[in-house]
């Protein structure tokens, strides 16, 4: 089965937003094992787009985004009826949908909403439950051809509930994703080279991730288990070569395995941020439940702050400096004390573009981890080329989090 | 001047690479006056990328990125050749370069390095400073087709040097842009219709934009003065129609908004954070220059630390709960005592999965701004449908860094 993607929209071809839309639709196309044939961008013409659509009849489905909006030059809609040769008609219940999800979310309906109730003769409508508009399907000769609303949270689950079950092939395909911090992609490659290079099925692949690694193994078989089966062996093997290197197994980032931990040791997270500001607070709070192993944040920027909240006493910050190894220490142990947590991490560090000398380059970062047992702090030095403020303060997060996951680990 | 761009790679056609490419050469060429007609990906496949090009010659220019490596699998110079009927030679003075570059990088000189040296017959260099394969230009009939390697650190610097100044016409293009928030999309639009419809240059341009909206007024003419003068009546009139509901003129997002009004009045902010668990911290610190006009943020998550940290009364978070005006108040008082800063604001809120009721459903969040001359509170539910968790928390930061704003502008 073969595939092509079009993605529509002048803010495409103009570069103001990046086409995340074809990644997201090409990565589900493998995964339904599904060939991907091309991917065209097109702007908000309804002649280009219905040039698009009949230059990709000769694939057995079109998958077309973006263009269901509300406006004028949202034109999707009738850029399909015309490639199909087909009338707009105004669907009813989908003239109601608008109406109901427009008064809903508590905004003005105006009479343009109603364009969004418009279908080509024949089109089957998927419903979306995160917008006004529908997304339909229409098949053209022996084409099918998908029509999906633009933005990502529309799509996605759009996708994986009604297209992704309808194309999925006969085969199965699994994976296993092995998450990875504190290992360069050169260096893994180097390590485990006969499984990126030799293996097919099961197949191994190094992605970058979040200031991390990602290696994806997987396999395709006639069943689930068959598939799961073929898996095994080179995940076990894959977790011995690389140790504590592998955080997490099909988690989605660091701090989804901390969280994790936390939630199964039953036990609380107190932050104390400087130079990442409530990065490392953020991020633990995006993972829904956090509520339960998340116990307060500080995010103390100044010296003031470190003093008066987290105790972190005058002398310590005038003999050492707010980047310091004792600093790091006494902001871990100051919001352990505040909080009622069992484990607390601090960061305190220079992430630019000002601040840096030659003894505390631009980069330097302290941790400390406290708990019942005492505090230990840590160094590390983002050098590397091209990093800036926002990457040094990520890959500190993710530092400190990855501190906090093999401080759990260990107990 | 009309232009394609043609991305070549079987990553992408995975979804493993997401095409940055496209984008950056998208919004160059838009910056140098080129009409950008298409955009197409293909995979790494002689006679589909061949393809790709013809159906592109309707251009003035083509641009290609990708698919010039040394591998057999690279085969863009092939498919080029291939579509303007030309043979392949080596170049030599390509072929000193590539092992000069080689030797100088230390990796070892194999012989499918030497691909990299073949050229199409009639085919002009752009040297690549920054990779082994050098870039070149090649023309089809009327049309130049531009050949870029696939590295960003390699292709930005090309066509910077090269192209840039070659396809920029003899007019400048400006724009302006209005960033909103507190307005949906399609309200903007019939408030605006004559200006989004009916201007051609300057044109204005709506576009979804971080939870809010934004607005591009675009102006091309002769000179960059004449160009801005086009621009300035129509930003003056839609700033009038629009007023506060504008938030910024060429800034990011509203925390750069509100950086700039902090710095500008050399004031500090304060922040104490429950639902947006460190969100708005974090947007603020992620501006350079935060340390100057951020002080101090507290992530209270639990009643205990709004009670302990923050000095919310005992009775208060009982007789009203941790989501209410009260709370709010108290929470931003708090922070304000605590913290030397001249303005404090407060979030507490549901942002779900769990946690509603019927009186306080998911998306219930308070917001308190206090200030030395007391502490006002505002309400608002996010009811969006599909507002998941990471919508309600962003929309809610959003919702508290524009009270901040509106406060700080109304002083």
């Amino acid at each position: 089965m073969k595939a092509e993607i079009i993605a529509v929209g002048t803010e495409l071809l103009l570069g103001n937003t990046v086409n995340t839309n074809a990644t997201f639709l090409a990565q589900r196309l493998q995964e339904c094992g599904v060939e991907s044939y091309r991917q065209v961008v097109v702007g908000d013409n309804i002649t280009r787009i219905a040039d698009a659509i009949k230059s990709a009849l000769s694939n057995d489905i079109i998958l077309i985004c973006g263009g269901l909006g509300p406006t004028g030059d949202d034109v999707t809609r009738d850029a399909v009826a015309l490639a199909a040769g087909k009338k707009l008609y105004e669907d009813q219940v989908c003239r109601q949908k608008v109406s109901d999800y427009i008064n809903k979310a508590g905004t003005p309906l105006t009479e343009n909403n109603f364009r969004q109730a418009l279908l080509p003769e024949g089109a089957v409508v998927l419903h979306n439950e995160n917008g006004s508009a529908e997304s339909f399907y229409l098949d053209i000769n022996n084409t099918r051809v998908y029509v999906l609303p633009g933005p990502p949270r529309e799509l996605k689950p759009i996708f994986d509930k009604y297209i992704a079950p309808e194309i999925s092939g006969e085969s199965v395909l699994v994976k296993r994703q092995l998450r990875l911090f504190g290992i360069w992609e050169s260096a893994l490659e180097t390590k485990i080279a006969h499984y990126t290079h030799d293996l097919a099925n099961p197949s191994v692949g190094i992605y970058a991730s979040h200031g991390g690694v990602m290696l994806q193994v997987t396999a395709r078989a006639k069943t689930l288990n068959e598939a799961e089966n073929m898996l095994v062996p080179v995940v076990d093997e894959l977790c011995d070569i690389l140790g504590d290197d592998v955080y997490g197994i099909d988690v989605d980032n660091i701090e989804h395995a901390v969280v994790n931990l936390l939630t199964k040791q039953g036990k609380k997270l107190a932050v104390a941020e400087s130079c990442t500001g409530g990065l490392i607070a953020k991020r633990i709070v995006d993972r829904p439940g956090a509520s339960a192993v998340f116990d307060c944040g500080v995010v103390s920027y100044s010296n003031d702050i470190k003093n008066k909240v987290l105790g972190v006493s005058k002398e310590t910050l005038e003999k050492y400096g707010a980047v310091s190894s004792q600093t790091a220490a006494e902001m871990a142990q100051g919001i352990l004390n505040l909080s009622g947590a069992d484990i607390a991490v601090s960061v305190t560090g220079i992430a630019g573009p000002d601040g840096g000398t030659p003894e505390k380059p631009v980069g330097t970062v302290w941790y400390g981890i406290a708990d019942k047992n005492g505090v230990k702090t840590f160094k590390n030095v983002v050098s590397r080329d091209g990093a800036d403020r926002n990457y040094i303060r990520e890959y500190s997060a993710s530092y400190a989090l990855n501190l906090v996951r093999k401080h759990l680990s260990c107990v």
